[in-house]
C-alpha cells in the first residue's frame, strides 16, 4: 500500500496535512544504503511487501476479533497495554501511573494525557524500532503523517480517536486489510477457547485465529499458587490431579483440547532451558511433596525439567510443534509488579545456555519424525554458537525467529548475518511478531520484509546465491519457515526447499 | 583545526617534512565509505567537529595542570606510562623494561632509547587504535606528519622534543587548545585534593577539573592492606573508624568533601556487580572480622557487595551519579606486578553477568529521583542483551560509553548498533576517554564523534531519523548526554531530548 | 586460476555445459559491494590470489598422499567423510545410512545415490559456506558449472567422476595444481608416522607434509580405554609407563619423534581450558588411581588441567607450538554416535572462559622466549573480550583463525573486525582449513583471503592504514602469520612485522 500513496503529495481526506515530510515513510526505509545492493533490495522486497501475514506467534486476545468492537481510544490501542512503549517512557522519568497502566479502562480525559506524555517524550524514542512501528502505523494505518510533539499532541489524539470510531477501523476489518492468513494466540491450558471456538463457528469470519498451549505455570511447583492451579488443571481436564499421573493425563487431555480448537503449536518460557528427566518414582515423589508445598526449590526446579521433556514426549505423540524462549528474568523490579502487575516493562534478558542444556531432551526426541522444536533467544551470544549448530544437525530443531529485544534493524540483521553459515535459511522459523499490540503486526512483519530483503540482496551483491534463488528464498522466509515450523499446513504457490 | 592544514601543501615551521602523504590524517578518516552515507556523516560531523571536549571519566592527574610544568619527553608522554601502548609492544616481544615501565624518570638518552622501540615496531599497531590515536596526535598537535620507523625515530623524537619546550606545548596551554570544557580525574577517598583546589582558587586558570570518588580498595576487606586503609580514612575524615557504624560515618564524610571540592560522581570497578545488602548486624559483624584480619574469602565478598549497594544509598542521599565498570580481572601477570605494579598492560576483561547481580540494588534504589547509576562493560554481549534493556526500563540507569578494549571505531559501531533498539540514544552515557594519555584527549574524543557521525549517517541513510533529527541527537550525545549522566550542569545551547 | 576461465565462455572439453550462468563462480564474489571499496579490494586480493597455500592444521591423511591413489567416486569425495555436509542434509531429514556413513567403501549405484541425496537437498546449503565451496570446487577444480539439482545430478556425477580417473585428479597431482607449500596432518601420538617417512624419503615428491601431536585422549583419564591406550603409549615411546615419571617421559620421547618427522606443533582441544598445575605427588597419586579405574571424575580433570599445562612446559622445552580449540562437546547426540561412531555431525559448541582458565600456565609461560600458543575458539564472544586482549599483552599467544563454525565469509570478518583493534594483525595466527576434505582446501583458502580482502579495502576506505600498507599486511596474513605461530619457518620475500 505505501509507495503509492507516499507519491501522492495529498492522499484525501483521511491525510492529516503533514507539516513535517521526512515524517512519511520512505518507501526505501531499512534497505541497504549502498545505491546497487538497494537496487536489488528493492526489487526482493516487491516479491513479498504484499504476501499474507502468518503471525505464529502473538499476545493478541482472541476476544478482541470474536467481539470485533471499536478499540476505545489511541492511548488504550498504541500505549497503555504495550510495554515496549511505557518502559521506554519510564526509562525517561514517566510514572506507570501517569500511563494508566494497571488501571481498568481510560476516560477521554485520561486517554488524552496519556498520549501527550508519549507525544512530549517523542524524542526519547528516536533510533528505536518502537518510533519506527509507530511512525509507520500512524501513516499508513490512520494516515496520521505528522512528527508527535507536543505542538501536535491534540491534533494527531483526536485524528486517530476519529479514525477509531469508523467501521474499517474495527479489529475484524484491520485483520482483514493487514492481510493476515494465521493468527496464534497464546493461552492457558485451562482456557476454555470460547472465543476461538466462537471464531470457527461464525459463518462471517473468514481468518484463521489459532489458540497455543502455554503451560508454564503448571509445570513450575515454585510458583506461588502452584497447588490451586493444578486443581483448576484438573477441573479444566475432568481428571483427577492428585497424582502425578492424573496431573500427566490431564495435560495430555487439555493438549488434546486445545487442538481439537485448532493449536498447532505449545510455547513455553522458563528461567533456563534445562531438561534433565526425572525417574518417573522421583517425578510422582516430587509432585507429590510440591502439592503439599513441601518442595525445595532445588526440586521444584527438577520437575520442571523434567516436565519440560514430557511436553517434548507429548509433543511427539500428538504431533503439537514446541517452542522454547528461555532467558528472562520476570518482573526485575518487584515494587512495581506489586503496584502495576506483570507485563510492565522490566522482564529482562539473561545469559543463557543451550547445547548442555537440551542435549537430554534431544537425545531422546531430537531425529523423533515430526517432532518441531523451536528455539527463540533474547541472548544473541547463542546464535552462531549454539543455536544455528544445533539447527544444522537435528533435523526437529528450527532457529527461532530474532525474539523481542532483537525484533529490530539491526538485531535481525545480525541475526541472519551469524545463522545462515551453519543453518542456511530453510531451518529458521520464520518472522514473529509476539505482539499485544494488534496494529503494529503489519508494521513489524513489514520491518522483518524489508530487513531480510536487504540482507539477500548484499548476499546477491557478493554473488552468493543469485537474485532468482534469493528471490525464492524471501518468499519462503515469509511463508514457507513459519508455516512449516509451526505445522501451520501447506501454502500454496510457495516451493519446497528440500 | 584539521582540514584546512590538511589541504596546504606546506603548514609552515611547525611542520615536519612529510615524505609519506597517506601519513597524514585523513579528513574523511573513519566516515563511512559509501559516497552518500559519507556526505551526509561528513555534514553530521561539522556539526561537532569543534564542539568543546566533556570529559568525565579519566585518569590524567589533577598535578598536571596545577603544576603546568613542561612534559619531560616524548617517551614519557607518549609511551611509558600509557598501557595501551606498552602492552602491545611487549606482546612483541619488547621487555617492559626496555620502555622504562617502573622507572622514576627517563633521561635523555633512555627516553629517545624508548621512542626508538616504538618506531622499530610501529607496523605491529596496523589497524589498531593507538596507531590511530598517535598518528592524528603527532600530526594534528606536533605537526610530526612522517610515519614512525626506525629511520625516523631520531627526527620525530627531535620534532616532539623541541616542542614540548615551547610554553604553548604545556598542559594548561593545551587544556585551552584542546577545547576541554571539564575534565574529570579518579581519586583516592583520602586525597586532600589539593591540586583541585589550587586550580579552583588560582585566578588565571579557566578550565574546570573536577575530581571522582574512587573507594574501591576501601570496599574490599580482601585488599592486602585493608585496615590500614581504613585507618587513614578515619584519620582524613576525622572519624573513628573502629567501627562499621564509624566506617560509613567516614565514607560519607569524605564524599562530602569531595563534594566541596567539585566532585559529582563516584567510580567503582569490582571483580563483579554483586549488589545483594547485608543486615546490618551481618555487616557490623563481618566488619569487625576483617579488621582483625578475620574474615573470610566470602565473607569480604559478601561484604563489598553490600558496600556497593550503600554506596548507592548513599548517592541517593548526596546526590552524587555513580559508575559502575566491573568485569576485569586486574594483573593477570603477577610475575609483571611484582617486577613492574600495577596498571602494566595485563589487566583483562572477563564476561560479565548484570541483569540479576544489580537487582538488588535496582529493587532498592532503581527508580529513586535523580539517582544515576551509569553502567560501563568490556564485555560486549552485555550491550543488547542486559544493559540497554535494564536502562530501557530504569529510570536510573545509563549506558556507560564503550569502554576501554572497546572505545575503538568498530567497538563503538557495535555498541550503538546494539544499544539504540533498546536504549534510544538518551540513556546513553556519552563518551568517557579513561585515559591517562593526556594528548590523547582530543584524538578519541574525535575518533567518538566521527563514529558516531556515520552511525547516524547510516541511521539517516535509511530514513529512519531524518538529517536534522540526527544532527540534534549528535550534539547530545558529545555535550548532553555525558553532562545530564554524570551531573555536569546545563550545556549552553544544547536542547533537552525528553 | 579463476578469472581466464571465467571470461572465456567454453573453455574447453574439460567443462560441462553451464545451464545456468550465474552458478559460475563469479571473479568478484565475497568482494565489499561498495563499488570503490570493491576496486580496492581487488587490487589487494591479486596480491595473494595465487600465493601458495600455508596449511597448520588440519584432517587430510597423509596416507593419501603416500599412497597417491585415484579417489574412489564423487560422494566419497565430496560427501560422506565430510560432517559439514552430512550434518546439513541430516538436519533436513536424510539419514546419515542414506549417505553412506559408517560404511567402509561405497559402491558406484550406492556413490550414486548418495550424489543424488545431496543433489535433491541442494538448496538446504543456500547461504551456507558449504554451498560456496562446493559451488568452487567443483567448477574450479571439476570444470563442472551446473547447479546441482535432481536433474543435474547423474550428469554431475558422471562428469566428476571421469576427471578422477584422470592422473592429474591424484592427489599429489591436485596437492601441486593447488599451490601447497606446507599442509600438517592431526595424528595420534602412537602414530609410527610411517606416511610421513615415506613421503620424506620418496626423492619424487616435493612437496611437505608435517606431523602434528595430538594427545587429548591421552590427557584424560576419563577417556574409556584410558589404560589400554597409557599401555601403547609406553609401548610406543619404548618407556613404562606404570608410573606418573614414566608417562611424562613417554610423552616427550613421542614429542622428540614426532619432531623428528617433521612436527612443528601440538594441539589439544578439551571441554575447557582449565590449566591449574597439581603438585607432582598429587599427579602421581591421580595417576596411579586412574590406571586403576579408581579416578573420580572431578580427579581425571584436575589430572587433564594439569598435563595441558605440563604440556605447555615441554613447549618451552622442545619448542613446538601450542594449539588449544577447546569448547565443544563431543558427539552430543549419543545414538547416533553408538551407530555412526565420532565426527558425525553432532559435536557442538559451547561458551569458552580464557582470562581466568589460561592464568596459570600463562603465570608460569606465558612471557617464556619462544613459547607460542595459538588460542582458536567456537565462542565469538571470546575474540574481543578475551583472546584478543591476552595476545595484546603476552608474547606468546596467538589469535588462532576464526576455526570450524566460524571458518565463513560473515564470521571471518567479524573476526578482524572484533580482534584488530587489541590483537593487530601481527598477533593473529592466519588461516587455518581445519579441514578432512581434500579438494575444500584451496576454496577454503581463498576464501580467507577474499574476506581479508575486503576487510582491509574498508579499513584502506576508511583512511586507517593505506593501501601500500594494507597489501604488505594481506601478504602477511596469509603467509607469514601461520609460518611464524606455527613455527614452519622462513617465507621467502615476505616482509617482518616486527
Amino acid at each position: 500500500m505505501a509507495d503509492d500513496d507516499l507519491a501522492r503529495p495529498d492522499s484525501g481526506p483521511r491525510t492529516v496535512r503533514n507539516t513535517h515530510p521526512a515524517q512519511r515513510p520512505h518507501p526505501d526505509r531499512l534497505l541497504p544504503t549502498e545505491p546497487r545492493v538497494r537496487d536489488i533490495a528493492r526489487g526482493l522486497y516487491a516479491h513479498v511487501r504484499d504476501r499474507p501475514i502468518v503471525s505464529p506467534h502473538g499476545h493478541v486476545d482472541a476476544h478482541l476479533l470474536a467481539r470485533d468492537e471499536p478499540f476505545s481510544d489511541p492511548a488504550t490501542l498504541f500505549i497503555t497495554p504495550d510495554h515496549y512503549v511505557t518502559r521506554m517512557l519510564h526509562a525517561h522519568g514517566v510514572g506507570l501511573d501517569e500511563l494508566g497502566v494497571g488501571r481498568e479502562a481510560l476516560d477521554e480525559a485520561s486517554a488524552r494525557a496519556v498520549w501527550r506524555r508519549l507525544c512530549e517524550h517523542w524524542p526519547a524514542f528516536r533510533g528505536t524500532p518502537i518510533r519506527y512501528w509507530l511512525d509507520v502505523e500512524l501513516a499508513e494505518i490512520f494516515g496520521v503523517e505528522q512528527r508527535l510533539s507536543l505542538q501536535t499532541a491534540d491534533e494527531t489524539y483526536d485524528a486517530v480517536a476519529a479514525r477509531l470510531a469508523e467501521p474499517e477501523f474495527r479489529p475484524r476489518a484491520l485483520y482483514r486489510r493487514f492481510g493476515i492468513d494465521a493468527l496464534a494466540t497464546t493461552d492457558d491450558p485451562c482456557d476454555d477457547l470460547a472465543s476461538h471456538a466462537e471464531l470457527r463457528d461464525d459463518p462471517s469470519w473468514q481468518g484463521r485465529v489459532l489458540p497455543t498451549f502455554r503451560p508454564d505455570a503448571y509445570l513450575e511447583p515454585a510458583v506461588p499458587d502452584w497447588p490451586q492451579r493444578i486443581k483448576r488443571l484438573g477441573e479444566a481436564a475432568d481428571v483427577d490431579t492428585g497424582s502425578y499421573d492424573g496431573y500427566v493425563a490431564a495435560l495430555e487431555a487439555r493438549r488434546r483440547y486445545f487442538i481439537e480448537h485448532g493449536a498447532t503449536a505449545t510455547d513455553h518460557g522458563h528461567a533456563d532451558l534445562g531438561t534433565e528427566p526425572l525417574q518417573t518414582a522421583e517425578a510422582r515423589r516430587i509432585y507429590a511433596a510440591a502439592l503439599a508445598g513441601a518442595a525445595t526449590e532445588a526440586e521444584a526446579t527438577a520437575f520442571r525439567r523434567h516436565m519440560v521433556t514430557e511436553m517434548a514426549r507429548m509433543s511427539c505423540d500428538d504431533g503439537l510443534a514446541m517452542a522454547l524462549h528461555p532467558g528472562i528474568v520476570r518482573n526485575h523490579h518487584r515494587p512495581t509488579l506489586r503496584r502495576f502487575g506483570p507485563d510492565t516493562g522490566h522482564d529482562l534478558p539473561v545469559r543463557l545456555e543451550v547445547v548442555r542444556a537440551l542435549r537430554p531432551l534431544l537425545e531422546r526426541y531430537g531425529t523423533h519424525p515430526g517432532f518441531h522444536l523451536i528455539l527463540f533467544t533474547v541472548d544473541e551470544t547463542v546464535y552462531s554458537r549454539e543455536i544455528a549448530p544445533l539447527a544444522g544437525f537435528y533435523p526437529s530443531v528450527y532457529v527461532g525467529a530474532p525474539w523481542w529485544f532483537l525484533d529490530t534493524p539491526d538485531a535481525i540483521r545480525r541475526f541472519r548475518r551469524a545463522v545462515t553459515d551453519s543453518a542456511g535459511f530453510g531451518k529458521t522459523a520464520g518472522f514473529v511478531d509476539d505482539t499485544r499490540a494488534f496494529c503494529s503486526i503489519p508494521a513489524r512483519h513489514d520491518l522483518s520484509r524489508r530487513i531480510d530483503a536487504g540482507v539477500l540482496a548484499e548476499f546477491v551483491a557478493e554473488h552468493r546465491p543469485d537474485e532468482e534463488e534469493a528471490a525464492e528464498v524471501l518468499v519462503e522466509l515469509v511463508e514457507r519457515q513459519p508455516r512449516v515450523a509451526f505445522k501451520l499446513g501447506d501454502v500454496a504457490g510457495a516451493g519446497a526447499t528440500t
